[in-house]
């Protein structure tokens, strides 16, 4: 839905005409847009993804329901849009080894983990994650964006003789994180600094038995079971 | 609740009075609570957790919706109770080396995967759980249930000294399934035997190291974030 619709839903008036073709980055859209995840994320602190409702966040954000629902339609949407709104950016040193590395990404993953509105809208996110497409992929490309901060160090690990040639970074990336959501979004179990270094030193370990790297894979032939 | 409180909710007969003392294991209540679980399998199967209704799980149970709401009095423990109908026992090889157990109990999770009615529970397990602690102690009691089956083959490898004295059986087992839940219920990627082979590989591989034995906990000290 384009910005100006968004606008004329929320029956706001539209201010002055911006010059034909110009966007307003940062303008009203914007603004209403930050709004509505802000009260998205708090609505979802205190009452936790099943009782939230799209008409009280719509309220906290101060601007009409309408516009919530002609923007993202429903709760999931604007749950998967918050993903955007709270990425965060993991800054790695250039000569480390891998598992520092990956023990610098789970301390974060935990880190995040203490913050209230992250746990929140992660909770939120797997909630719906299990029973949504939609949701899924948002979560996947959340892994994704950490696969992308990881590339960097498996490729040096690689330069470096530390891991195989072509070692997969999603899956080592995917191990790290792997048995941190586990406790935190599944069986509810504490997590700390001491299960974020010991899933990086675990994922580090098979990273360089080459569990990772693409003979292992092929050796063993496509995957069975529907995954979805 | 007890059993007579439940053929009373549920309106129907008592039939003939079983003497003082004596229970009815098997008789209408086994019965009852079988169908209506059955039932909630199957509607979790075609309307998955958001769209199931306890009203239409008493009607394909063919029992009064009240009976539903006493006994179990939400859609989150109706789930949480399939748990136990749904016990899997896995058997192991006597004298296996661990890497072949978790092999095993790899592939059984991504085999159970495979069946729509245990993927439509665990799924609604996984999405409630996010939220509920009640549905969190539930998965942790299934993964409880798991950690038996590996604390006999962890003994056996720490007598082999294939694994250092004391090594966690249910962080090797967390380890295991941590990267197949992963896939299944939070990103939604696909899972087969070659997934489920290379997390039981990391799994033992960590355990061999030393990481999920006690002298490294010690060494880390306490875990800080709140998990719940």
């Amino acid at each position: 839905m384009a910005p100006e619709e968004l606008d004329a839903a929320s029956g706001e008036t539209a201010g002055p005409e911006p010059a034909p073709g110009t966007r307003r980055p940062g303008g009203r859209t914007a603004r209403t847009r930050a709004s509505v995840l802000e009260a998205a994320l708090a609505e979802l602190v205190e009452h936790g993804y099943a009782d939230t409702r799209i008409d009280r966040i719509a309220g906290r954000a101060g601007v009409a329901a309408t516009t919530v629902y002609r923007r993202w339609g429903s709760l999931e949407n604007i749950v998967v849009d918050l993903a955007e709104h709270l990425a965060v950016s993991i800054t790695l040193r250039a000569d480390a080894a891998l598992e520092e590395h990956l023990r610098t990404v789970a301390r974060a993953v935990v880190a995040l983990h203490g913050d209230p509105a992250h746990r929140a809208w992660l909770r939120a996110m797997v909630s719906a994650a299990a029973g949504s497409p939609k949701a899924q992929e948002a979560l996947s490309a959340v892994l994704a964006n950490r696969r992308e901060i990881t590339s960097v160090a498996v490729t040096e690990a690689v330069a470096r003789g530390e891991v195989p040639p072509g070692t997969d970074p999603y899956e080592v990336i995917r191990a790290t994180v792997a048995p941190l959501y586990l406790r935190m979004y599944i069986t509810g179990e504490p997590v700390g600094p001491a299960e974020a270094d010991r899933a990086a030193a675990a994922a580090a370990l098979a990273a360089r038995a080459g569990l990772y790297a693409p003979d292992r894979t092929a050796a063993e032939g496509p995957g069975g079971a529907e995954g979805s």
